[in-house]
């Protein structure tokens, strides 16, 4: 779908969103949530939650992009989210301050897909695989580690102090992995994401992750995310790109 | 040593300088210089071009930190060293600049000292492990993947535009990996990177690499660099730190 034809053999690093395209947020989240209220002696719907809370964040990045407010860490754009959340669903008084660190934190640790970690380790063994992420550094550093995935260095947006799809997260990327825009090669699970990376100069790769949203759907799908290629999960990604 | 007692329950990371300390450059550059040489035609003693080139490395560094010169990536400071060095042997008219970007390359791919692996991978299982060196991140990247070292992230002066042991590049690791300077482990086998360390409230840990400048000698020792702590080698790292 690309303009240009897309050569595998022209890829020398290919960087991964994290949040839904290696790791599962939603389960992840939805489940410290539902234990977290728990011990402080409220029910709530962690899925309905986590869908909620995600829902703020690419509002809330914008907001940095579009210059309305200075660089602030994904852990501060949860953390006001979280507290316009809890006033919403009438459990203010049950977090303190405490408690809404803890669940903050809940995005620090979440599982990852399935075919990550051995998709990964495929891939590694032909390019440089770098995590590129909107979560700062030190989160997806500490993420990806408990997650035990064989990433070679992790970039984040806050290296270039922009969130993606800004076009400066990509292109910092490309300049610490000492390689041409468009020789880097994004791979996601969202349109937006592809979108800005293309729109950087970079290569794009579509992967599949129809349960990202819940089993409700809602996740972007391969037939309307223009890509230059697209793969059901890491492994047949690592098929197309040729990776034994 | 230090001022204040030293509690390994108080490190939340520690980060490891790389030439000298967890590869062996000098092995590795002697190695690549003679056999590029070798085939360009020309007799080198590897060994003694490496020793040369590496001692144009601090003064070239204490100039972009001195402020005589702008930021400049270590491929470059690499390059200028290695210019001076061809006409100082008289074989500058051999190396084009082709062959000169390969010897300069040399430092991109240096074998682990036998102990960095398996020590990184233990002190891995209790505290995130970093890369931090004056190699810029690309180079780092390629180097920790070829020599297999499983660190957990990649930090360069380059993230910091200063060269170590300039407080800055110290300081924006701890910032990265959002720890307090003083929760953070700095390992190297010279007394210059460990003091500036400790000048940027780092916690120092001295690895002895007694064959880093060769069998000659020359090589920093425990008994004359301060540090919190004082290893023979990686294991005995593990071993000082309690990780199993």
């Amino acid at each position: 779908m690309a303009a240009e034809e897309f050569d595998p053999g022209a890829v020398r690093a290919v960087a991964f969103d994290i949040f839904g395209t290696t790791v599962d947020w939603r389960t992840g989240v939805a489940e410290q949530v539902a234990h977290l209220a728990r011990r402080r002696g409220v029910e709530l719907d962690g899925a309905a939650f986590a869908d909620e809370w995600r829902g703020m964040y690419l509002p809330s990045m914008g907001r940095v992009n579009g210059g309305e407010r200075e660089w602030a860490y994904l852990d501060v754009l949860h953390r006001e989210s979280l507290d316009e959340l809890l006033e919403r669903h009438g459990v203010a008084a049950a977090f303190d301050d405490g408690a809404r660190g803890e669940l903050v934190r809940a995005w620090h640790r979440l599982p990852a897909w399935d075919d990550a970690a051995a998709g990964l380790a495929r891939l590694s063994g032909r390019y440089v695989v770098a995590a590129l992420s909107n979560g700062g550094f030190a989160l997806l550093t500490r993420l990806v580690k408990a997650a035990g995935l064989p990433f070679d260095c992790i970039l984040s947006a806050e290296l270039a102090q922009r969130y993606k799809p800004d076009p400066a997260p990509y292109l910092t990327a490309a300049r610490l992995l000492d390689v041409a825009p468009g020789e880097l090669l994004m791979v996601a699970c969202h349109g937006w994401d592809l979108a800005g990376a293309r729109g950087a100069g970079l290569r794009t790769a579509f992967v599949d992750r129809p349960l990202e949203k819940g089993p409700a759907g809602g996740a972007d799908r391969a037939a309307d995310v223009p890509a230059d290629v697209a793969a059901a999960d890491f492994a047949d990604l690592a098929d197309r790109l040729g990776c034994p």
